[in-house]
């Protein structure tokens, strides 16, 4: 073995260390820490996260990468080794551009905004909320500052969530989304569908403790590698690939908490599988926000929203809530969790609507990073695109810009990845099918380990060797296209749909 | 202020911050990381000491404090900033004198040693862990090796736990404690005790938690800064002066949770007391073991098998327990969760035979180290040091010289801080007494703030700015003394005494 490769692959198991610890006491945080601990737990994560972006710049790792551009070049291009050399230079060439002091001052921003943010959406006020937004959009143009080969300044932000993809390539993607949604939206929207509920309470939250965590020993996962605990923002993260924490949130008013469930589950259970191989290494995760939100939205719609699977489980869940589901018969549970009405918050829309709330704040997003719109304007901005693409009129800030707390810690470029992954979705959906045509009668006899297991061949024992795209097409053997997910939306939503 | 001063501060904020992550990482694992997780969080554990080691032993930290030598004359010795930089000399010196490999070897053999010693406990075969605890020996008398001012070898050993502390004082304490032990020792297990019980279970674990919870409330310890969890072998730990994490361990056999939550509770309140003004720093954390075991087993038998607080108490306990202890008066209660009587197991010890299994321990390292005793005839010293002071017969490795982890660690030295922290225990107790002589009036009335205040005032919010006995000196104003602790024993314990 290559000396100076062993270095740099033990210099850099530091970084992936200290992403995972960051993870870690990211889920503490929001699991785990009493409340008071906030202001310290801010410090130690800045600190982690320093150290990695320390580590990732230096001269040292800079001049391994340019020791070892012979040998690289001696070896198989897909091989775990050529890869790592791939990626860290990716890496550190992105780092190096960034000064460490504007790095500290968006992780300070992040946490500062954060804590505004929820002051600002407890108040419903985006005045209190604006300086830090400011702030945040100052930092992210001095960032795209430090770069210089984009078609547009949108694609240095979203390359942050979704290396190599460009802001054309999510533009084209979503025109034809919104072209293909908004007539099924206006559909639904005419729809009157008051008769279609069904669901009614209350669920008690122990008894769905028990159920959720049925599903995750039912869907598969190696036993004593995971935990499920309860949270505000559901979540899946974890300290390494036999270390993965989900979380999952309860009402009594619902049973969400499944569908939730079977969301992160997806989200472990892509790190879970990650090659042995590459566990430890800068390699050993998902590669991008959008394939990690191909894996929680295929778990949670394609098998959790399913007919199939309710087929298989529906009885189990009946026998948990005789009084509130005995009498519902099964396909009058399916159309009530699978109903599309707009409404105003994103992480309680539908499959349908859920993608124009995504367009909407990508579209925002590059009209805040061009200048297009004025940062007090947003919460107008925002109320006119709803009435446009939802038809719904919205009420107050808390409802409306104010909802996420992505732009409150800065996280300007993650939206796009949500539709990204339902896109993406579909079409490993449609290639599994072609592998394994039996894959939903499996279903019916609570049988998951095919899926599992083409996931993890063909995506998940990749981790971040491959681009998104790259990763993508070895699975699919094509690029990311719009079209298996609107023909699905399609076919389940559109009229004369069961879940209808 | 001066500028080296800020960054030497700065640089040795990530030195505390890398320590408190490591004491999370130890929290999370013991309480609720799965347990696949372990091989990784060994590593994640080793890269925190070793960053943490690099830190404190670089040239840059000690190039800082030459620097310093002026500003430090200048300052007020008791002043933070002059403390900060003794004690950053007092530990760069330390770390500088040990290779980054050895330290290594030293955790990593932490790390193999604590899960051969876990297989050898369960089979109960000390020969299956005697290659680890050679390995350990021989990592230690390396370490040793890298320093010259000792008195006695073991001083070395005994520093990492008990700063400044010579193994002389040590055992001369000791040795003043088997005078006065060993004729009370004798006394109990002659004494036929077998009435004295009456605590008979089951004790419901949930209404153990509920109540093991209100006594950490009802001590007092600022809101949403703590958390209590189940563990196997419990600890206090803690991310920040405001982030406590303390452990317990429940049985339905008896009541003992809430002895250990009083004790844990103990530990937890002095990191939670250190002064604000040091937090973050390397000041801001308790000074040594001994003194932390002082402040826990202060609540556990000072307060928490004291009369006045029981008075308070005990109605509330019967309340949760009233089939179990309704019928139970209130010193026969109190008489049985005092009662002295010898036996196997270290952690299961009443207070008085408790000193004579860490006299035994603290003897056999010194005979370890002094190469006195051959590691595999270990079983056998041990087990006639356990006739000689406690009249017992040791049937098995793992009720004897397997029960505890330390040595499955490498912890050699650690032992004698406990009883070190007992006797301190009683000197402070005495003065504070003298302060506030109708303290335990209080208690009766469940009034407990005057001694945390005492406590905080006077000895926690010093963090590390003194060396242990310093620390004691300022809060009672002479030495580490055995003469009240005996004079407690015997007062309490003795003939005649009420908790017989």
């Amino acid at each position: 073995v290559n000396a100076a490769y062993e270095r740099l692959r033990n210099r850099l198991a530091d970084v992936q260390s200290l992403f995972r610890l960051n993870m870690l006491l990211f889920w503490d945080q929001q699991t785990m820490m009493p409340a008071a601990g906030s202001a310290t737990r801010g410090e130690h994560r800045g600190m982690l996260e320093r150290m990695r972006h320390e580590l990732l710049a230096s001269d040292e790792t800079g001049r391994l990468l340019e020791e070892l551009r012979p040998y690289e070049g001696s070896l198989d291009p897909e091989s775990d080794e050529a890869s790592l050399i791939r990626v860290a230079r990716r890496d550190h060439e992105k780092a190096a551009r960034v000064p460490a002091e504007l790095r500290g001052e968006m992780m300070q921003a992040a946490s500062d905004g954060l804590r505004t943010w929820a002051e600002a959406r407890a108040r419903s006020d985006f005045a209190r909320f604006l300086p830090a937004l400011e702030r945040h959009v100052e930092l992210r143009r001095r960032y795209i500052d430090c770069f210089d080969s984009y078609e547009e300044p949108y694609d240095v932000l979203l390359d942050e969530f979704e290396p190599g993809m460009r802001t054309s390539q999510v533009r084209e993607i979503f025109d034809e989304l919104k072209a293909g949604l908004i007539p099924l939206v206006r559909e639904a929207g005419e729809r009157d569908d008051s008769d279609d509920g069904g669901l009614d309470g209350p669920f008690p939250l122990d008894r769905q403790e028990v159920l959720t965590r049925e599903i995750v020993e039912l869907l598969g996962m190696r036993p004593e590698t995971w935990r499920l605990d309860p949270t505000v923002h559901p979540f899946a993260g974890g300290a390494g690939i036999d270390d993965v924490r989900m979380t999952t949130r309860y009402s009594e008013d619902h049973v969400d908490s499944l569908f939730t469930t079977m969301h992160e589950y997806g989200h472990g259970l892509y790190e879970h599988q990650v090659a042995r191989e590459l566990d430890g290494t800068i390699l050993g995760r998902g590669v991008s926000l959008a394939l990690h939100e191909s894996q929680s939205r295929m778990w949670e719609n394609l098998v959790g929203r399913g007919l199939p699977f309710w087929r298989f489980y529906y009885p189990r869940l009946q026998e948990a809530f005789p009084e509130q589901l005995g009498g519902v018969e099964l396909e009058r549970f399916y159309r009530s969790v699978n109903r599309v009405r707009p409404s105003l918050i994103r992480v309680q829309a539908d499959e349908v609507t859920y993608n124009m709330h995504i367009v909407l704040r990508f579209e925002l997003e590059q009209d805040i990073v061009n200048g297009r719109v004025e940062l007090r304007d947003l919460p107008q901005a925002w109320a006119e695109k709803m009435d446009e693409y939802l038809g719904i009129e919205v009420p107050d800030d808390a409802r409306g810009v104010l909802q996420d707390m992505h732009w409150g810690g800065g996280s300007i470029g993650y939206f796009s990845t949500y539709s990204l992954g339902n896109v993406m979705s579909v079409q490993i959906w449609e290639r599994i099918l072609e592998d394994v045509p039996d894959l939903e009668d499996g279903f019916e006899r609570g049988e998951f380990a095919p899926l599992r297991e083409w996931l993890g061949d063909r995506i998940h024992r990749h981790g971040r060797k491959f681009l998104p795209l790259e990763t993508l097409e070895k699975a699919v053997g094509g690029t990311i296209d719009a079209g298996p997910y609107l023909r699905y939306l399609q076919q389940k939503h559109g009229t004369g749909a069961l879940a209808r």
